[in-house]
């Protein structure tokens, strides 16, 4: 048991508390008049008041704690602020430490620097309300709830001497992520592993109403924690000393136990999951706020939420404010020229231990390049072009095994995906490192440790939240997921894209390795699951954001995965999507030119063009392994069938390269554009996607008219690969049939052709009905199988049916 | 403590159990021989082998004894498959109840009848593998995992006489958003709601790894759920016999609390939140499969979650899977004929009883029209355009609280909210009702009671699958939701849009009320939040679902939004969504107007749009509420600055219009589109999300290439109103010199006017950074009501700033 706290340290640390709530009142209310020196008047009130009081002095006292213990005990700790709303509180600690000043040097440590502090919370030209990336020691938007454990547990993986005080609030607290993050302690592990403090802070209300958690029997929290593995310790108060008094003991206790798991951990191995300590603290929402305003309570109601007094300029609210404010005593705080005082602010921590200056939350300055190995050395070797069959993520699990290997050492790299690793075909991982299990493992579980470096967890929230927080911290990774469920994170990828976009124009963030999606198991795969897996809407979602911050790739093939997932692993600073099959496929270029067309990002395939393709009657385009093949194909059959059509192919691997160069840094420009699309002859475009996503990044180009896109149209079931095609018509015979129905003058001479094709995509139906298999000749892989692409001219005469 | 089920009753209902399980096996293997009655050859096997057999045991052996407490305490059960990858026990026993040949006749009760099961069953043309629309019985996908008890809860709200039996599967209790589903019980009202039975099912295994919560301490397990608020029964077992005696003794002592808790309810009162009873039952994964395979474990292994054997077709495997077979004893099950034997048979409840023709999972069968006011009566009145101003979604709120009133004592409608009732201004509708809880109430709580309609909980997750699991079992509701975190859900609108697709081709399946959101609180006002809380991508979102059950609506004002939310809660099988501002702004439609503008979805402003507008230079489009304030203000600057310029004001409110008719029902004519949009003016639209979703919806229109429009490009922090509308150029001034840039011939004329409104752009960025507020000449709202809006004439010399 360590020592209590004398009360003349808890006395400063109140001084401390006071002054934190007096700046972040100021903050929400004032535009001068900083240090209260003259009468409040109307004109020192802002004319629009926004922000959040309610959650503020709870954040205050938490971080003046976290201050005490860094320092007695020598603590690296990061500050997880899950209320993010209480923005004013954290800005307002971090200039009190110090660190805002140098950050934003003119926001100085006196008087003027105090009106600017003030001014710029919340108001235009600014800074925002939130806890946000322009706060430093942040890694957590105080936006969207339900991540802060998430991230906090991504923080202190393989950070061993990191503390995640993680603050959850009360709204959060109900939300579904943060309900499983508690769950986070099954995966880690205390030898390698820093620490997570969860806190939850129940002020009682959300914006309205009073959460759940806040109205469960005492006894009844307690069984919940402990079932999550915890053992909560409880501080509850509403006056100052006696609840600085529970607080810093049970700081005290946490920290203790917290270095008494670790240290046994380290001296004897992992032997079992153990019961990491939390704080459930109980405070009155917008504690020390005014008991009651017009004659309703305040504190400790939904009323302090936002702004207590939302009209602060009348004479009668002028002196609640001003009443408020020195009832924190500010002539005890501030020197005359508005300095903190050193008596207080000594107790901070210094330099780097100060959370607003903890490197971590500025991950980019800890970030140390991958050890890659040469992608072109896991190379498929492709003859010609549909010689080889390969499940192209297994290739790229070969090589994520080689740079796993290569960064074990440096323990800077994990996997992530919910519980889809091997279904995605990377199980080639776990020949170097196992799966992270910290729960009790038995007999028969495969590849499970508490040492591995790959993380599986049911919960795509989980992943996401885990991954931004490693990758915030300075660290790299990849996440594997179903294509149609990493639609249960959309939310939370706006709210990285959103980050990376505003760090992108803060000089002192530094660049941080790229978030990395595969997206497998794909619409057009989904041979064991049908309809309800089938959604090919996230590239849709992530077009919304900012094009500096997004990426999208969809390799035809392995080779080209293998380029591609080397450039996303290099990157800083991206949302990277990268959508590829698991299922054998046709494999297409040779390294050298996958690696070529993967740096073009499109590109003509000669090959599977036809002869005089250089002034192409028509061009098919594709976009997506599947619709790839479904173009090749489409391709082949016109060689055969109408031999003197001039068809220009044109494969995409980067979709960016679509949109016009003002639109995305990627874009091709028109005239390039032109060249590959014509200006006036008929495209169809086979896409992975939703179809209208093609039109949407074309619009603006020359021959726009003339691109008829095909894609998924949400028709499908558990069926077989071709079938799916066929139901939403990417098929190679309704592509031919597209190009002879849109080629002028063609449909007059190809009349055979195209019944031919109808009767195909009928004939194909009624089989597959019969059989429950493709047709033999529509198979993609056989397909691939049977040998070098004809090239038209020697092979034309007789369908291969 | 009820009596012991009898060792002769156990028999027979492993024997039904044995007759499930066959027939699960049958449909994931079987073409043909469904009886075994020759020796099992290739042929008899399915070429694709595709479903789940790790989880049916289980549910087959929940099912039977649901059946079993059904019979006995005449209950009245709905049966909700979280591990909807078991589709094939469901289909099985809602075949050997009986149910499926009622609702599938060409599925008889013999051997012919049990060859079509098998062959149908995830073979094209068939049925999907998981539990599904089609599957009779069912309120819930077998997709993504998640949401079974918010269903579940959903579905009992107001059912007083139903149990909902929720099966949670090892994969889904890993997920967030299940997580949270546990806290449904303090929103659960013993007295006029139905009972929630969740049954924890641990397998044991996921696709690849174990589940946690099957790794954590029974004592820690016990814990958790108590501090969730139940009192769990464990079952563990293999054996079958003591399994089924734990089992059923389980049951009934669930049953049995549950009666109790209801029956002191009803007599008594709501006094506090009982303790629920609930179920964890642990049985192997893949229970009753062989214990090896190919001498690898399989029973009881991750190699049982899928199929077994891959490859069913070679020589071992066909003995392998015909022992498997064998060992349920298909000669006792069914008789000569292949008819389930009676003395097995009539061990299913009867008629409604039985849990596939449950009544409640074909909501629309029960389904009572809303009671409602008329809208007219709510109606704001407006003089004239811009006279007056409102907060249009409190407006809304004022109708729904009477709506509320008029159906109170029918019990069927209710509003769900993760705390955002009254911050989207529908606080009215507490006049009539509370907020439900029934956690601890205190004093000073704002209408919290047990009896409540309007659900809050800081769940978008919750919120969505309590409501989706009220409409499907017949009953109405309106989800109120901030617009950027309705994101949250995307994934399960995603779920519910295709479940109602299909159900659209489904002959019994009845109709169900419309899932209806309002977003507000949106991207343009999002005052006290900024960045991290604009994204009004739902809409992208949404239309990448089936139009013919998505709809789209962004009334400009009150008038119209009341209309529409009338419509929306007439109609059925839709998604609606509805955006609309909260904020005071101006009001342009008299009821009347707005009746007539709603009904046409889309139109001509004429008091908005200049003299001679028939024939208009350039169209001014607009869509959502405050694009459309920028219009209008745009439109009454260009009359006074340019008045001979014709402009054309369109007002679209139903988003769908744009689209061609053959993408969606409500598209426009070409022709009406044309006249509307003219062939070839150009259209500036201002709109209220990302911009290019007009393109997408309008590529195919005539006059697209002259279509230039405005909306959110991700830029925004906490700022003014006005500046949100500058920093993303949809403000009057923007769109006034975009009608100059882009009207022929008007940029050489208009070069002043340009000069004045980036003078006017520029002014007001310096005035808000230096104020705080915006430009009083550019207050919405104060701008509404300076009074009539000027039509061109008279008042066109000078410029009001």
């Amino acid at each position: 048991m360590a020592e209590p706290i004398p009360d003349a340290l808890l006395n400063r640390m109140d001084a401390y508390w006071r002054a934190a709530n007096y700046l972040s009142v100021g903050q929400i209310y004032l535009l001068d008049n900083p240090l209260l020196r003259e009468p409040l008047r109307k004109e020192h009130v802002k004319p629009r008041l926004l922000g959040h009081w309610g959650t503020t002095p709870g954040l205050n006292f938490i971080y003046v704690h976290l201050n005490r213990a860094i320092r007695q005990h020598d603590l690296n700790v990061l500050y997880v602020c899950g209320p993010g709303h209480g923005g004013p509180g954290i800005v307002a600690n971090v200039y009190l430490e110090g660190t805002y000043t140098e950050v934003y040097p003119h926001i100085g440590p006196d008087a003027a620097g105090l009106k600017k502090l003030f001014k710029q919370f919340s108001f235009p030209g600014g800074i925002p309300s939130h806890v946000a990336p322009e706060t430093p020691g942040s890694i957590h938007e105080g936006g969207e709830l339900g991540y802060a454990l998430s991230h906090a547990y991504g923080a202190v993986f393989d950070n061993p001497d990191l503390i995640a005080a993680c603050v959850v609030g009360d709204g959060e607290a109900e939300t579904g992520p943060l309900a499983t993050g508690w769950h986070s302690n099954k995966f880690l592990n205390p030898v390698r592993d820093g620490a997570v403090l969860p806190i939850l802070h129940l002020n009682g209300y959300k914006i309205a109403n009073p959460c759940f958690m806040a109205r469960m029997p005492e006894d009844e929290l307690r069984k919940l924690f402990e079932g999550y593995g915890y053992a909560p310790h409880f501080v509850s108060g509403e006056d100052p000393l006696p609840t600085h008094r529970q607080m810093a003991a049970a700081v005290d206790a946490c920290v203790a136990e917290i270095k008494r798991i670790q240290a046994d951990a380290r001296a004897n191995g992992f032997r079992t999951r153990p019961q990491w300590p939390m704080i459930v603290l109980r405070t009155p929402k917008g504690w020390t706020c005014p008991k009651e305003i017009d004659g309703k309570r305040c504190e400790g109601s939904w009323r302090s939420h936002q702004v207590p007094m939302s009209e602060a300029g009348t004479e009668s609210h002028l002196r609640v404010l001003e009443g408020w404010m020195k009832s924190y005593r500010p002539e005890e705080l501030f020197d005359a020229a508005g300095t903190f005082k050193p008596e207080l602010a000594e107790l901070a921590p210094r330099g780097t231990k100060r959370m607003g200056a903890n490197p971590h939350a500025n991950g980019g300055r800890l970030l140390v390049d991958l050890k890659l190995p040469d992608f072109r050395d896991y190379a498929v070797k492709v003859a010609h072009p549909g010689a080889e069959t390969a499940e192209s993520t297994r290739v790229q699990g070969k090589y994520l095994r080689d740079v796993m290997k290569l960064n074990l050492e440096a323990q800077n790299f994990r996997l992530f995906s919910p519980d889809e690793l091997a279904s995605n075909r990377w199980q080639d991982v776990l020949e170097v490192t196992d799966r992270c299990y910290t729960a009790e493992i038995v007999p028969g579980d495969d590849h499970l440790s508490p040492d591995g470096r790959v993380l599986e967890v049911l919960s795509e929230h989980q992943c996401q939240g885990w991954l931004e927080g490693y990758l915030l911290t300075g660290r790299h990774g990849f996440f594997s997921c179903y294509e149609a469920f990493i639609h249960i994170v959309d939310s939370m990828f706006n709210q990285h894209a959103k980050w990376l976009k505003v760090c992108n124009h803060i000089e002192w963030r530094r660049p941080v390795a790229s978030l990395n999606y595969l997206l497998s198991s794909h619409v057009w795969r989904q041979d064991h699951n049908g309809f309800s897996h089938q959604d090919p809407g996230f590239i849709d979602h992530v077009m919304n954001k900012k094009a500096e911050v997004i990426r999208v790739y969809l390799p035809p093939d392995a080779n080209c995965l293998l380029s591609v997932t080397d450039h996303c692993l290099r990157s800083r600073d991206y949302v990277n999507v990268v959508i590829a099959g698991k299922q054998p496929g046709p494999q297409w270029l040779d390294m050298t030119s996958a690696v070529q067309h993967c740096a073009e990002g499109l590109g003509v395939w000669e090959w599977a063009s036809s002869a005089g393709a250089a002034e192409p009657d028509v061009v098919l385009a594709c976009c997506g392994d599947v619709p790839t093949l479904e173009v090749v194909a489409a391709a082949d059959l016109l060689r055969r069938h109408l031999p003197d059509l001039k068809v220009r192919v044109v494969n995409v691997v980067d979709l960016m390269k679509l949109q016009p160069p003002k639109e995305h840094p990627h874009g091709l420009s028109d005239a390039a554009f032109d060249r590959l699309f014509t200006k006036d002859k008929p495209v169809i475009f086979n896409f992975h996607g939703y179809p209208w996503l093609i039109h949407r990044l074309t619009y603006r180009r020359t021959n726009h008219n003339n691109i008829h896109v095909r894609g998924y149209k949400e028709e499908g079931t558990t069926t077989t690969p071709f079938d799916m095609c066929v139901l939403n018509e990417i098929d190679r015979f309704k592509l031919v049939i597209d190009v002879i129905e849109r080629t002028p003058g063609l449909a007059a001479r190809a009349g055979h052709v195209k019944e031919l094709m109808d009767a195909k995509h009928k004939a194909h139906r009624a089989y597959v009905t019969e059989h429950g298999i493709d047709m033999p000749e529509v198979s993609g892989w056989e397909w691939g199988q049977r040998g070098k692409v004809p090239r038209g001219s020697s092979d034309t005469a007789a369908d291969n049916a």
